[in-house]
């Protein structure tokens, strides 16, 4: 890994994830919180109109308009389409970006604690996670690398390298002290990685650590008419990063029956009862978990 | 008190509140669930295009509009004026109403756990308090009973009798199994108290408990251009009903500093940093402890 010249730190990618909103609005009159010797920062707040409005978009999730060709694409021009076109001009462009780094700062509805979500798992980000989680032992490092850096969708892949910082539990539309200090915490111990990365000062890290990796998405019970007919059962629910075992209770139905999870696999189920994944009836995402050797 | 004849069980007065409006499905199909021998009983959703919209309200808060002097006022006119409008003539007239006695089902984003809100401390309301709670201990009384009912500008003030139920902590846009299986339950024993008054069958209740009644709303701090400048402090967050004292950590100012509670008693807060009510830059509610004798 050469070097990182230049950092963007993103907020407000979803109009109602307060965290990173507010953290912006502070740093604008402290750069100094997130400046560093090594390289040049700016702030970008992604989707103020969506903020304004209290909501997640105006049109369309911001955070999934990121695709090459979509971004090539000027017919696709809702508001959030043309804010994706807009701000890929200004860090990017993706495949060829000016910006060498992005911190897209996010919250969920869901209770996963401080998650530090990495595109890839090459050694700089590999040792992202040893570091981050030596500083901050909450920390949970989350591999969403089933797909390159530019096939995902994400704002953070417009650079080649970028991270999502996901905190919560917090309700859509809410500031919690507990969720921003973490927010604030991890994106210090981020900035502070890259620095000492730059600089050749990464101090000595542990030689391997757990960590997770994205399997599957699952959906919400559905009947045949796509209707949503049951919910996240109670022993799963805020049970984020906790093991689910084939034959575990999932979902309960309205009707009071319940679902059993049967995988071939240990699970770890994350982003449960996200409220904003209600829009694609999706239930949670379910991880594997991963020992990182560093 | 004499014979309740008809009751409405109403849920999505706010749509992006749930577990109402998931219940008002579940026993549309099955009305034998809210059914009981001595009164006759309806299911109203209150503001199905909130709940499409997938928010609170569509122009202003449907449960604020239920002043006399506004429901008879035909200049007030937005989406929310009209449904109050609405309702007041399927339920009431609030004065003098057809129905006696109204359910109203809320979720707060608070801990609140299964909450009681009883406008008025008559005897029907009070003994209604002890049976819920020596149903379901977890459940919280709280009187605002501040106001006499026809003051109140809520739904459930078109009927001289009338609860709110109020159910947390849960995300807005989000149905949670232990929020909707409390829900259900506090319904429950609602009705049958109901028709146990009615039939003269109540049984020995507790002589004393503990509850609490509404004293002042708390904003959240604000700078001279009423920008918000601080949050909930994270000792006071999630503690909803638990006692805060002259001195005690109220706010976290987003400089870092802290702001105490200097207030001359024993405060409860409730509707702790709820979502919803920032809209009007409100941090939570005070109660004092009462104990209601039966």
């Amino acid at each position: 890994m050469t070097k990182i010249n230049s950092v963007a730190v993103v907020g407000g990618t979803h109009g109602n994830e307060f965290s990173g909103i507010y953290l912006l609005r502070k740093w604008k009159n402290n750069l100094n919180l997130i400046s560093r010797g090594s390289f040049s920062v700016q702030t970008v707040f992604a989707n103020p109109k969506a903020h304004e409005e209290n909501k997640r978009y105006v049109d369309s999730d911001l955070n999934r308009q990121f695709d090459i060709a979509e971004l090539a694409n000027l017919d696709l021009a809702n508001y959030e389409q043309s804010r994706a076109k807009v701000i890929n001009n200004q860090l990017g462009p993706k495949g060829d970006a000016k910006t060498d780094f992005i911190i897209d700062l996010h919250n969920t509805t869901s209770n996963m604690g401080p998650s530090l979500i990495l595109l890839q798992s090459d050694e700089f980000n590999c040792k992202m996670g040893a570091y981050v989680k030596s500083r901050m032992p909450e920390a949970v490092v989350v591999f969403e690398d089933h797909a390159s850096v530019e096939e995902h969708y994400f704002l953070s892949s417009i650079t080649p390298q970028g991270v999502i910082v996901e905190i919560g539990p917090q309700p859509q539309s809410v500031i919690r002290q507990d969720v921003l200090d973490w927010m604030e915490d991890m994106t210090r111990h981020i900035l502070d990685y890259v620095d000492l990365h730059n600089t050749n000062a990464l101090p000595e890290l542990p030689s391997s650590y757990e960590a997770f990796e994205y399997k599957e998405t699952l959906k919400l019970p559905e009947n045949e008419n796509g209707e949503r007919i049951g919910m996240v059962h109670k022993n799963v629910q805020d049970g984020d990063f906790k093991q689910l075992n084939s034959g575990d209770p999932i979902f309960t139905l309205f009707d009071g029956s319940e679902i059993s999870w049967e995988g071939d696999y240990e699970a770890y189920p994350h982003f449960i009862n996200e409220a904003a994944y209600y829009d694609n009836n999706l239930a949670m995402s379910l991880a594997k978990k991963r020992i990182v050797e560093v």
